[in-house]
C-alpha cells in the first residue's frame, strides 16, 4: 500500500508499506478522501517538530470504508462508510470532569499518532462514526472540520434571532458562518482577502472587508444597534481581537476558535461594561459529529463549493507546496487511491 | 441640613442647605449610613472629573429612612428603611435587549447625578428596595457592594461542589468570597496584603499570599488536580491576568470584576486550550439586591467584621485622606447624622 510520511523539513515522502491487520478493538479503513488542515500545513512548517514523532503519517480531516474488521469489534462491518474523530481519550481522568475531547492527557490522532495520509488506515474503532450509504465520500472529508464550525456554534449559543459576526473568512471561518447560518441567524463574514470575500459571497454569505468598511458602523446598521450577539474570533490575528470587543452588544458572546499563541492584548474593560462573554472551544464532541453528518448527509448547503481542489495522495509534497503559495484556496483534499 | 460636595483637586467642602421636598415619583431619605466605595476614592483622585459634574455630592452604598414620600408613590412610607439601587435606567432603548442595569445610556446614581453623602436624599421610587424593621442600619449600607458580589457569584454559576478562587482581597474580594462560601463551595482567596489576608482569615475565609506559596500547585493539591472551577478577577493587576489562567481547570469560568483601564495581555491559548469561559460582570440586578438583603437580614455571615471604621459625616476630608494612607483597610462608613 501507499502511506506518505512528514519526514521534517518541509519535505515528505511516499512509501511502499505492508498492509498491516487490525489489531483488537481496531478497524482498517480504505482511505478515500483527506483534506488538508492549517494544522497539517504548520507541521509541514516545522513548527510542531517537538510533538510530531518524526518520520510520521499526518492527517485527520479524512473519510472512507471499512476494510477489515478486528477482534471485539462490534457495530461495523466491513464495506461501511465511515469518519473518525480523531481523539483517543483513553487516559481520560476524574479531574476532567468528563470533558473527555479536551482532557490533560488527549492524543490527537494523526499529530500525536499516525493519521490518515496513506491508503489503508487502522485505528480504534471508538473513534467512528458510521455514515448513510449514499453520502459523498469527498464531502465527508469535511466532517471534520464542519465538526469544529458545530462545536463552535454549538458553545456559543447562538439562537435565529439573533446577529454573529465571523472574524476570517478562511475554511473554518466559511464553515462556522454556513452552520450559523443554518440555525437562521444573521451572519456576517469579516475577512480582508478579497478572493475569499469573493467566494464566501458566491455562497450566499454576505462578507465585508473591514480596511474598506468600518465594521462597527456596518454591523450597528444592520442590528439596529443591537450589535452583534456572537463573534467568533477565527482569524488569529490583533486586529481581530481589537475589534471583537467593539462588535459585541451587551452580553455579546465571543468565541474564541482562533489560536493565539502569546498572550495578546485584550479589552476586557468591555468584558466588564457590557458584560460580555468570552468562551473557549477546542475541537469538537460526539454530538457535534453527529449534527455534521446529518449536515452533510442532508447536502442542502454549499459544501461542494468549499473543495477548491482535489489532487492525488502521490503529490502530496506539491500539494502541500502549492498551498504556501496560494492564500485564497480553500479545502484542499488529497484522493488516497491515486 | 448638612451636605458635603466634591470640588475637585481632591477635596470635599462640607455645606448648610436648604430640605428640598421629593418631586414627583421621589422619595426623601434621612440618609443613615453612606459607605466609601473604590469608585468614590477614583473620583476623589480627580480620576473621573470628566464624568463628574462638579460640584457634585457623591455616595452611593448607603442606607436610611424614608423622611418624605412625593406624588405618585405607592408602596413606600415615611419610616420605612430602605437602600437605594443606584441605577437609573429610564433612557434604556431596545437594542439594550432587557439587560437594563447595564444599558448603553445607564446613569449612575452618586456619580452622573447627587449622591448620598449628604443628611437628606431625594431619590426616584424605582431605586428603593425596603428592609425588615430589625435591619441594622451599618450593615444595610453594606447592601450595595454585597450585590456586587451576589451578581459575580451568581453570573459564575459556582456550585457547592465546586472550587472558586478569589484573586484580590479588598472589600469586594471579601465580600465575593462570603457569597460564593455560602454556595457550600470551597473557597481561596489569593492577596497579597499580609494584613489583609490576616482580615480575611480571622472572618473564616482561606487566604494564601501567592507570592509566598505557589498558587497553581496549593490550587492542584487543594482540588485533586481539578484545579479552579471559578476564578474571580477582582484585584485589576497584570499578575492577576497571568494566573487566572493557569490556576482555572478545564472548562473553568474566570470572572471579570476588575476595571482594567487599558487592554491588558491575556493568555487566550489557555481559553481555547480548556475551554476556559471568561464571564464580565457589572454592578447587579435586581434580585441580586433581594439576595443581599436576605443576607444582611439574615446576618450569619461575618459582615461586621467589614466595617473597619465608622466616622462622621462631616469629617469626609480626613476620612478620604485616611483611605488614601492606610491600604489595609476595608469598609468606612460615614454617619450622616453626625
Amino acid at each position: 500500500m501507499k502511506a506518505t510520511v512528514y519526514t521534517g523539513n518541509k519535505t515528505f515522502s511516499v512509501l511502499e508499506k505492508e498492509v498491516e491487520s487490525p489489531k483488537t478493538g481496531e478497524v482498517r479503513i480504505k482511505v478515500a478522501y483527506v483534506g488538508v488542515c492549517g494544522t497539517d500545513v504548520h507541521i509541514y512548517h516545522g513548527m510542531m517538530d517537538q510533538r510530531v514523532n518524526i518520520p510520521e503519517t499526518i492527517g485527520h480531516e479524512m473519510s472512507g470504508v471499512i476494510d477489515a474488521v478486528g477482534e471485539g469489534v462490534s457495530g461495523f462491518s466491513v464495506g461501511d462508510k465511515v469518519v473518525v474523530r480523531p481523539l483517543d481519550d483513553r487516559l481520560v481522568k476524574p479531574s476532567d470532569k468528563g470533558f473527555n475531547h479536551i482532557c490533560e492527557d488527549l492524543k490527537f490522532i494523526g499529530i500525536d499518532s499516525p493519521g490518515a495520509m496513506q491508503e489503508y488506515w487502522n485505528v480504534p474503532a471508538f473513534t467512528l462514526h458510521k455514515l448513510n450509504e449514499n453520502t459523498d465520500l469527498k464531502l465527508a472529508a469535511l466532517i471534520e472540520p464542519l465538526s469544529v464550525a458545530t462545536h463552535d456554534v454549538r458553545l456559543s449559543g447562538l439562537t435565529k434571532d439573533e446577529t454573529a459576526v465571523v472574524l476570517g473568512g478562511g475554511p473554518i471561518g466559511l464553515l462556522v458562518a454556513l452552520v450559523a447560518k443554518e440555525t437562521g441567524a444573521q451572519v456576517i463574514v469579516s475577512e480582508v482577502n478579497e478572493k475569499r470575500i469573493a467566494k464566501a459571497q458566491s455562497m450566499g454569505i454576505e462578507a465585508v472587508n473591514p480596511t474598506k468598511t468600518d465594521l462597527v458602523t456596518y454591523v450597528r446598521e444592520k442590528t439596529e444597534g443591537r450589535l452583534a450577539d456572537v463573534v467568533f474570533e477565527v482569524a488569529g490575528v490583533q486586529p481581530a481581537l481589537d475589534i471583537m470587543t467593539e462588535i459585541a452588544g451587551i452580553r455579546g458572546r465571543i468565541v474564541m476558535v482562533a489560536i493565539h499563541g502569546q498572550p495578546k492584548p485584550v479589552n476586557l474593560f468591555k468584558f466588564f461594561w457590557k458584560e460580555l462573554k468570552l468562551i473557549g472551544a477546542r475541537v469538537y464532541e460526539k454530538e457535534d459529529y453527529e449534527k455534521s453528518i446529518a449536515l452533510i448527509s442532508a447536502n442542502e448547503l454549499p459544501f461542494e463549493d468549499m473543495i477548491t481542489d482535489v489532487q492525488p495522495l502521490s503529490d502530496i509534497q506539491q500539494v502541500f507546496e502549492r498551498i504556501d503559495q496560494n492564500p485564497d484556496g480553500m479545502k484542499v483534499l488529497m484522493d488516497c487511491s491515486l
